[in-house]
């Protein structure tokens, strides 16, 4: 399907003068704006009317990021998983908590889907390298989720080997399609359509001017609650059209990205940071909210074999405002980031004609106005 | 010194129309609302001037939870520390994490006071009980820091046993003093005068009527980022008087309790939340802040001897939305404790005339108002 | 196949008069003999000769333990994962850490087909429960792994669907069958053949006459450090047959089950007891051994939904010997267990004609006898 | 006290003949094999008879282990705290954990006396450096602990301020003075007198040369468990003299040096490693054991301040037989050091007249030769 034409329609949250925290955000504002990084999709939208399971509809997919552009086996980044809400699941993250290293594309989905697209990586990666399993041990894939059910027939698992290998294949740099796409096709966040959404930001020259990008799928929170930089945007909607009455069933995935050069203990550090860029959006982690934050830094690279006995590695000094300054990063750019899935993300009917409203802009301008906001403005 | 006429000057953030959240109050809006919790201070203001090692001037003090009524020692409470960012330390944390429970009062002092406020807890407990030391263990101290060093002698450690007796000794329910009271006497919050704040929530009724208290020891956070109930008001007051240039130097001490039957897994939980709630109030868990929160459920008491091989233990169900109220409690209590440090605490001038405003609050009522919040206003 | 005929020539460590420890084992000297736990096996024996990845040679399978004689999804036991050495998956494990509770079979298989497995269980539960995905959420599977790639065409992920169902509805309480079956066909532990092992304990009646019982699938060590009771039987066998100089590159899952009432917190001190189990019999915890404990109480099960706000949980006291006899009793049947893995596994050829000696018997009684230990015999 | 003459009457069990493991010891089988590493010890022995608190009999002291012979808070090395089994303490374990360095000299005294010892170390920091909690913040001090209630008063707290000093003062490379000294004078180890013991291994030149030293504080274990290179010389030595009827009440530290640079992640690998040690002694790590290991590795300092931005760290590579043999060494040195705290401690009379007798040394002998152990004999 052509995403452009589908999710291309809507603004961003900076389209509308929306401008979070301080930092200035990269050239696409998005995770590609770390270099090397690439994000794919595959979405998949079938059917209509009453849940067949098995059948449809379908309104799912899955989601690749892909760290950096060598051999994503043969060269590991430096990664951490942090545990936000662990009710869910990122697949292999304690051999990544071990080594601290991760490998492969990392992947996004629903989550009954986790295994096969787990599987399907593997495919992937069996195919571009005849020796693991043969004279050295399988990739190690990482896959998160969260849930469609709601929306999609989540039983059917849709997502098949062609779907994961088309999102990691046609993983590229630049803009990243949000919204109701891939792993994000049927997410609520909120109570309205959520999805996938990604922000950046670029420190100061005078701080390494470095970059950190994040991209979540968001799958979370309760309308009443939700915040727009600070603005009771969710309290102001509770009348807006009808409310799903959920209260943070779903989840919310955060991946970070960076250049800056950060050992798995600091990767830990960085992403922790996503709980607080979570929270000004008006979260409290909800119980059955499966929050994990995957955090990379794509400038450490350690090889699947060596033989060396050690190695050096660059790591950021801890006693200057620079890892401040990356904390804010992720803060900042993961709010923008849970604020993009929303503003892009249009309405969709699902199963059952369940019917999940886009964020209405004309009326959230209206109310960041109201509160203060004046710059805030109709794209 | 009399406590109520230096700190009841100032007005606590409810009092100006500002309500987090949507949860309300218990009866004192502190930590006193869990039956049984006693808070008690022990506040050391000595000298002005230049700062002479080991004499002064000393803006420092003590503050002590008591979890409940009965014997802190030989009943002890089910408990969790929760490390948010670990620049920072409490005593015998990890024998809480192993065990389970926690035991004596908690005392919150300044960084390098602590081993001599743990000593005096050691005094304290034998003081109360023959048996330590010589038929049984002896006490596990919880103390947790925050550092005064702008406005203190931190290195003459001047909180001494009798300090920390008086702290514990006159604990008691109803009111708790806040603002730069206690172990918040020197501290700064957003660049602020900080220091100790409290807030609390009730369940409603069908929610089973529990209740949540907070309690904060504040001393993070720039100015530039402060937010009260998501508006800018840091930013906003940039140009109040001077800028101090910090960037999140401090930390932050949380301190939740409930008489919510929550076993130390569920405690882990909540304290996580306690994170979201310092999100909000605009801090991105600065480098150097040791953020921690300690929770406890009042409800769960175990002996420290027990000849029985099970007992029955209530624990709430993670299936409703009781676990989200009560993660909701902890989020609002946590940015309303946050904010009442600041309201109540007075403008202090401590070492080498080293002075921290208070809050200014008409300016931050206007920014309120200016910010869809008519509500607000002067008490 | 007809396991009983294969495997069932060579004696348990404790036929040999080998007697780990001085608390008595169970019936079965099982993970059986905790009532209600079940365990069954796919074995999966094809081909010979060199690698053809994809085709063979097969030497794999899936082992299944099924925690309780009810709904596995619908009534969960309190769990907990322990991270020994991370380079490995259990999957889930973030969800069992998070909420204490661990639902459906655990499932042991190889490496490269966890993603396979865990589908397969996802199936398993659907077919069991059409409301999963629809009205409820669906399954968390739990499946862990070590690597069959010395014997077994691992690339082939040859455990389907059908060998999953087989293992999960063949399982039965009473005898194991230990040895090369199930997921523990093609492991190598100590550079013999391993497998899939099992032993328990029954605590005297003056401790509560609870049971814990081990199941292990081991798949690791060097041949060197192999202690038998505390006899340095590998150094005295480095010169038995060929050697394959392999330093812990495998890996070991012990499932810990006990009828003792403990809650996660206290199942996590119980799992990490498998650690000095395993040390025991001689290992370090090589660097790519993905070592992880997996421990259930079977006597605290928890319903999928329930409207009641609390519920009460008997747990054990930590205050008497009792826990300290857990302990006991699963480093005593985690040592034994392995032995049995070791005991009971005959001689395999795989791929590439890769043969992997079963320990020798006559030898190791031998060695035994030399070493202070009379009593050992052969059967 | 002239140490040398105390504690010069026993071998070690190297000099019986009891070589632990495959692994080469050092110049001094000790920690201060690891270039810089020094070690002192402060030893408190007074007055004898009934206990009276405050008073005595005093059986204490307090150990000092300097990881450098630079400045101990200008430089950090990096370091890790492993939480074996929770019921005890080491200080400021959470800032270890999240900024993966340790600073100062670490120590090891009684568990009532950790916050005098640490109060101490801040005294002795401050002294060495005036601008800490003037200019920049003050040492965290790491202290650890075991209880010596059966033969202290330990309700006196005994060690003061000039034992801290002494102890960091007396610090010196070479010969590490082991048994009933500093921390170690009055602990109990397998209900035999223990104490300090330390050992060291280093690996071959293919392997780096790199050096792994262990001391460690014993104060844990049941007679009848205790095992000598697996040998079971407790269960044979039961009936030695009274049986002290304790399971495990105790608690062991053990501190990690090494000269292989590795970071925080890698040295809590290594950390782990000490249970395995542990393990092979006998122990299944009791329930009230405080069992914990610190791990630092000398080669990676770190500065106080710094203000550039990244800096290069060397480190293992974690794909060679190199992380193998750290592992090795670790249980090789900690089970060494174990049996030398055991073997080198004398009988000591303390409170109440409790003796504590000590390990006999030829019936240990003679039961190690009985179990296929010729080579071991009497000094």
């Amino acid at each position: 399907m052509n995403q452009a034409n589908t999710f291309g329609n809507r603004p961003r949250a900076r389209d509308l003068g929306i401008e979070i925290g301080v930092l200035a955000p990269g050239q696409w504002n998005a995770i590609t704006d770390v270099a090397g990084v690439r994000v794919g999709h595959s979405t998949i939208i079938q059917g209509k009317g009453v849940l067949v399971p098995n059948e449809g509809p379908v309104r799912t997919g899955v989601t690749a990021i892909l760290p950096h552009t060598g051999d994503l086996f043969l060269e590991k980044v430096t990664g951490a998983v942090v545990q936000i809400n662990g009710f869910g699941e990122v697949t292999n993250s304690q051999q990544i908590d071990e080594m601290g290293t991760l490998e492969g594309p990392l992947m996004i989905t629903n989550t009954m889907n986790v295994p096969r697209v787990a599987d399907a990586v593997i495919d992937w990666a069996f195919e571009h390298n005849a020796a693991q399993g043969v004279s050295t041990w399988g990739i190690s894939p990482v896959v998160a989720e969260t849930s469609d059910s709601y929306l999609n027939d989540i039983r059917g698992r849709h997502v098949t080997k062609s779907h994961v290998f088309e999102a990691i294949d046609s993983a590229r740099d630049g803009i990243v399609t949000e919204g109701a796409v891939g792993g994000g096709t049927g997410m609520i966040c909120y109570e309205f359509k959520g999805g996938i959404g990604t922000s950046s930001r670029v420190l100061p020259d005078e701080l390494g001017h470095y970059t950190v990008g994040v991209l979540v799928q968001s799958n979370f929170g309760s309308r009443r609650k939700l915040r727009v930089d600070g603005v009771p945007v969710g309290r102001e909607l509770l009348a807006y059209d009808e409310r799903l009455a959920r209260d943070s069933q779903g989840s919310v995935i955060v991946v970070i990205a960076t250049d800056a050069p950060m050992s798995s203990r600091q990767l830990k550090r960085l992403g922790l940071r996503a709980a607080f860029g979570l929270a000004r959006t008006g979260t409290q982690g909800g119980n059955t909210s499966g929050d994990f934050a995957i955090a990379f830094s794509t400038t450490r690279n350690r090889p699947h074999h060596s033989t060396a006995h050690t190695l050096m590695l660059e790591q950021i000094v801890e006693d200057t405002q620079l890892i401040n300054a990356l904390f804010d990063a992720v803060v900042e750019a993961t709010e923008e980031a849970v604020l993009n899935s929303l503003f892009k993300a249009e309405t969709m009917i699902g199963r059952d004609n369940h019917t999940v409203h886009a964020l209405p802009i004309a009326e959230t301008v209206e109310i960041m106005n109201r509160h203060g906001r004046p710059q805030v403005h109709l794209p």
